[in-house]
């Protein structure tokens, strides 16, 4: 069983060596740039402990790892046009540094160039792997655009809610992990039980995220704290307290969303009723309900639990973590 | 060999059994829309024709003729957002009709589509096809790249110009026939001589549209003539010009072009300098150099001349053409 921080130098030693084209610059430029900005690099790290974890060879897995982040890293640059968002991991996004033209272009350029590293894996199993990596990619777009439509949408259920984070994040780090599965040579079972391991933690991860983002330490998790509260976002806290609420609470929840300017006190104003209707227990239940579903998936993989070591800390991590 | 409208027919069978998802409507609908409005579906039909010359089964090769044009709409989809256009085939454009993000995004799951449409071939040449396909699709950002670039780039030589155009049309039409070629088992002699036939004849092709702007007939062609020297694109004719011209007259051509606002009187005298140039006749060189070119590959290919009858009419109806 490989370590994390080995891995972490063989993606970093395998990106450093990857050829990046230089023209036109404006079509490669913003690719390079966007790659540079220091990420985590957690996809590509799943996939390389999947197929860790059925003892497969790492250098097989490389250039799919790459391209896991690749692709991650074209969404990121379309989904900032998007939520015209000035910054990306501290530094200017691509369309804030150039042009909204090129942070299209360069995106679906860096989308082909996922693709390119995606097929690098045996002949034998190019087509099981092609068929996860371009299901999960429509299930992406799918994702985002559901993120857009409850942006003006009035009722959004719980369910809907689950099913976008579903889509948006957690197919991605499913997928990554069944395909370093597969590269590997693991059986339809064991690859499917992992990528069920990935999507429920995946979906734990971002409710554990919209929890943060409310109940974290602003210290450590270095963001402020009730950004979603402040922009009215429909996270899992939101629709539950919405779900739960009598008639004059919902209204005044409604009031407080649209009305109240001051942030603190609107931050404040909306975790009190959070706090009247539990609902942080109950996200905390629910957190903790997909990382049980979760690891009865890892438990089912049919490989020594010592195996399962790095797989069970890493989701542990996930989901301790506050930052 | 099979005719044009056989060739048509099936592929408009083929479109229409195509089972579009539904929801998140945003996101499959626009994908919908632009396939219904009309084209020639050239790109698709040079597939099957690819597949035809070599007695290929044109049933093998519908789904991966349909992921080229899928292709094709996701680049106009994205390229129309990035010209700021209104209109594409006389109906709105996308990102007019719905909205930008909602093209980007759109955009992108129609590429993912056109993908999963590619990878129906048969396992042995899967890795080929798709070589050929993302190699392609890299190479049409690039000219699309160009092309942004060029309109702020001063110094534009025909050799870039012919670079350009090259990527940003012609690689797609070779592409096309290529992609056809193995799907019918054709060997990698044949099948580099049909994509050399595609891509001069495509080189031919895009120098004909710039001609026919200038010396079409308006009511055939379809478009204002002149629309190019309007807009001061920098196509083959006017860079000729610029090439040839003494310093006097390129300082003329530059102050007609930046300084006359009447669009006749502008088209006049543009036209009046590339008439004393001899830019026409040049043109029309240019075209037919391309076109023998192409004619050689095509004469190359090991099959008897009788099965090229249908590529040969199809290339001389597109440098015939007058619309």
């Amino acid at each position: 069983m490989k370590g994390n921080k080995e891995l972490q130098e063989k993606l970093q030693a395998a990106l450093s060596t990857y050829q990046f084209k230089s023209a036109p610059g404006n079509l490669y430029e913003p690719i390079r740039y966007i790659l540079s900005l220091g990420a985590k690099r957690m996809r590509p790290q799943l996939l390389l402990m999947g197929c860790d974890l059925f003892g497969g060879d790492i250098n097989m897995a490389l250039k799919p790892a790459l391209g896991i982040e690749f692709f991650h890293n074209f969404t990121l640059m379309h989904d900032d046009i998007m939520d015209n968002a000035p910054l990306r991991r501290a530094n200017e996004t691509v369309h804030q540094k150039w042009n909204t033209n090129i942070a299209i272009l360069s995106g679906d350029a860096m989308y082909t160039q996922s693709f390119r590293l995606m097929m690098e894996v045996d002949q034998s199993i190019l087509k099981d792997v092609l068929d996860i990596f371009c299901r999960t990619a429509l299930e992406v777009c799918e994702g985002q655009q559901l993120d857009m439509d409850f942006e003006t949408t009035e009722h959004v259920t719980i369910d809907d809610y689950l099913q976008m984070i579903g889509l948006k994040t957690a197919v991605l780090l499913a997928a990554s992990l069944e395909i370093g599965a597969r590269i590997a040579g693991a059986n339809d079972a064991d690859a499917r039980h992992l990528y069920d391991f990935g999507k429920n933690m995946g979906i734990a991860f971002q409710l554990q995220d919209d929890y943060l983002d409310v109940y974290g330490d602003s210290d450590k998790f270095g963001k402020q704290v009730g950004g979603d509260i402040i922009s009215n976002k429909k996270t899992f806290l939101l629709l539950k307290a919405i779900e739960l609420a009598e008639e004059q609470v919902r209204k005044d929840l409604k009031t407080i969303l649209f009305k109240e300017r001051n942030p603190v006190i609107k931050v404040n104003k909306v975790k009190d009723i959070y706090n009247r209707m539990g609902v942080q227990e109950l996200s905390a239940r629910k957190i903790e309900d997909f990382y049980l579903e979760g690891m009865k998936h890892l438990q089912a993989i049919s490989v020594p639990a010592e195996q399962k070591k790095n797989l069970l800390e890493f989701a542990g991590m996930l989901l301790q973590r506050e930052h």
